[in-house]
């Protein structure tokens, strides 16, 4: 979601392909050819590939600087909002994704026979990821999914606590850090009632609220269809 | 390592204060008034302060933009950059951090009686620090020094094939994707004979000695003790 709100956020046009988990699409043969990883998002631009979903939307800011910037001018306010971006990806976004992987692709892992299983994990092309996928159909340990939801409620406190100072993650100026992370706590709520809501997150909650009625937020939930996002699967 | 080869290459003129690890100087109230996490590096600049090693040297870009400089001007480029950087702070630098711990941190922590050692770690601010330092003080599994171990080396492997392709990790220009590699793989040779060395990774030998040889990096070393980064210790 980060790369395509971006793309919505600067209208510029683009062609959008949605893969499906369930049918294992970002391991086929065709897509490895433009990510050889095998993870989504991927960006081909003027026939380049761009992978990795903040170094999209920074690239998106640098081979398009149209008149809507989503980066600060200022230098300090702009590592700010690096800050940020970087958290999403090594804190924040791993801690809701193991919640994701545990309710959404363990069924899915599971539903296979065990050839079939092997045969899709035979064509992940990184070992980290085989092992994910093994441990999710055999279920993440009780301590493992202890200490994520541990970290889930870090996360939102720390969201809370920066949101009651600022309108927006890097300052006064809505930018990538907002995207970054809304990709991520976007159902935040709904998914983690007991931790995200009107009474213990009320600024958390109203962000959600600011960034659900952006023109940009409405236009691309109106054009595609994200039910295959894990916060959205496992609400 | 990183930031501070980053001024040196832009010639930019600083006052720099070592913390010594061993003393837990990081975790001292001066520090932690500086960088709540009490992690090192820091930067002020102008009364302000910036965080992350990766992002201080973007911000030094952004503020300094010199004519040395150390982001490519396409687009394409410094995406390719930041995929680097990227990769460098959620995986190559997690792998040799392990090993440096258990070579360095552990004989440290393990030097101190119990009631000294629950001092220090009372000091430090992010839990997960506080988990790490505990630990490396019983010694890491055996299990998980392999698999740090196997990553070490699919990460020279990974170098090896890049640069046996390009002169520089993000192609033919010197970039911040070579200043945060070499800071993570600067003693590689010495520390990982078997794994890096002219037979196996000739092309990252001779980049990490394109590396030593410029004259930014030569007098960041005349000038700098370096001693107590976790890759010299441990060598």
């Amino acid at each position: 979601m980060k790369p395509l709100l971006a793309l919505y956020e600067k209208d510029q046009p683009f062609k959008w392909q949605q893969l499906n988990p369930a049918r294992f699409e970002h391991h086929e043969d065709w897509f490895k050819a433009i990510n050889p990883n095998g993870q989504v998002p991927a960006l081909v631009d003027a026939g380049k590939v761009i992978t990795e979903s903040t170094v999209i939307c920074e690239y998106l800011e640098d081979q398009y600087p149209t008149a809507v910037s989503l980066r600060p001018a200022d230098a300090f306010d702009r590592a700010q909002m690096r800050v940020w971006t970087k958290w999403v990806d090594e804190y924040f976004c791993w801690c809701l994704s193991t919640i994701g992987w545990e309710r959404v692709i363990k069924p899915m892992a599971r539903a296979l026979s065990d050839a079939d299983f092997e045969e899709h994990v035979r064509k992940i092309p990184i070992p980290e990821q085989q092992t994910k996928w093994r441990n999710a159909r055999n279920g993440f340990p009780q301590a493992v999914l202890d200490e994520e939801m541990r970290k889930i409620g870090v996360s939102f406190r720390k969201l809370e606590a920066r949101l009651a100072q600022c309108t927006w993650l890097a300052g006064e100026q809505y930018t990538l850090a907002d995207i970054c992370n809304y990709a991520i706590a976007i159902d935040a709520p709904m998914i983690f009632p007991e931790l995200a809501n009107t009474r213990y997150t009320p600024h958390l909650v109203a962000w959600l609220e600011r960034m659900d009625a952006r023109p940009a937020v409405k236009r691309m939930m109106a054009d595609c269809k994200l039910e295959f996002t894990p916060q959205k699967a496992a609400g």
